[in-house]
């Protein structure tokens, strides 16, 4: 099956979910294109720099302004594996983003549609074309699949713990 | 008259804001309290750093993490000039501020109760309360004292280019 030109971005998205993940850091990804070109890719670092502003979306803005040397990414569309939370919602709007393309919904802080919609709210000075579901099902079986392993991680852990006592 | 506490320090994030003000930049400014002492100060930046995400309230996040070495700030309180924005919303329940602070209400961006409550919104895994209108006429009227000036200052520029077309 061919690869769309929004699957094709959200594959670099994916690639750099799974750098997070290796660091072990929640798997989110996100890439900015411009023109066809990717001018900034990052991923989750919330653990590793303990800042809480270290979203994908976040660091790929923040990138992407340096690439461009301008606040305003009028041409860019952002590809992220997981629907923007508040802030990153936010900082799309700030920043003046185009198009935003998300991979799986987020149900527990999506602002781009499943808990509301910040990209399409006319009250701001900034709107933003929103599409949800690209590639879904592999940016929410990454985090799925890191989450069961942190759990079993944990429990296993825990068990440990309780056998050494009880030795 | 006395000082109240939050005006203390909120007299403290005016003078961040001042600071901004001096580089020409949209007066906004932020401190971030722990422990009745003030662990970060800030003041919007975007214009010098052209990056979208350079607000008052986001960089004093920022900075505050790095000097509690951690991601959760949930003995911080912020205080800032303006409303916070969808960006500084989501960042402040991201790193887990028990309590905002804020001068001005913001009628064209402001989500900590003017568009929206953005803190208070129980879906979200974080709340934080939020106390407006601290010194909200001294917050309020260096925004409006920096736009006028600024409007002057394009019209006359507008005027002396016109004046040269014609001479």
């Amino acid at each position: 099956m061919e690869t769309s030109t929004e699957e094709f971005y959200m594959l670099e998205a994916l690639k750099e979910a799974r750098k997070a993940e290796e660091m072990h850091e929640v798997p989110i990804g996100a890439v900015i294109v411009v023109d066809g070109k990717i001018i900034a890719r990052a991923h989750n670092l919330r653990e590793t720099t303990q800042n809480a502003i270290t979203h994908a979306e976040l660091l790929a803005i923040e990138m992407a302004c340096k690439v461009v040397g301008s606040w305003r990414l009028e041409d860019a569309e952002l590809y992220v594996t997981l629907e923007p939370c508040p802030m990153c919602s936010g900082a799309i709007l700030l920043s003046r983003i185009n198009k935003v393309y998300y991979g799986a919904a987020d149900p527990k802080a999506g602002c781009a549609g499943t808990l509301m919609n910040l990209l399409d709210d006319e009250r701001f000075n900034h709107q933003c074309e929103v599409h949800g579901g690209i590639l879904e099902d592999q940016c929410g079986s990454i985090l799925t699949n890191f989450f069961r392993n942190l759990r079993e991680k944990r429990k296993a852990e825990k068990l440990n713990a309780t056998n050494t006592l009880t030795d």
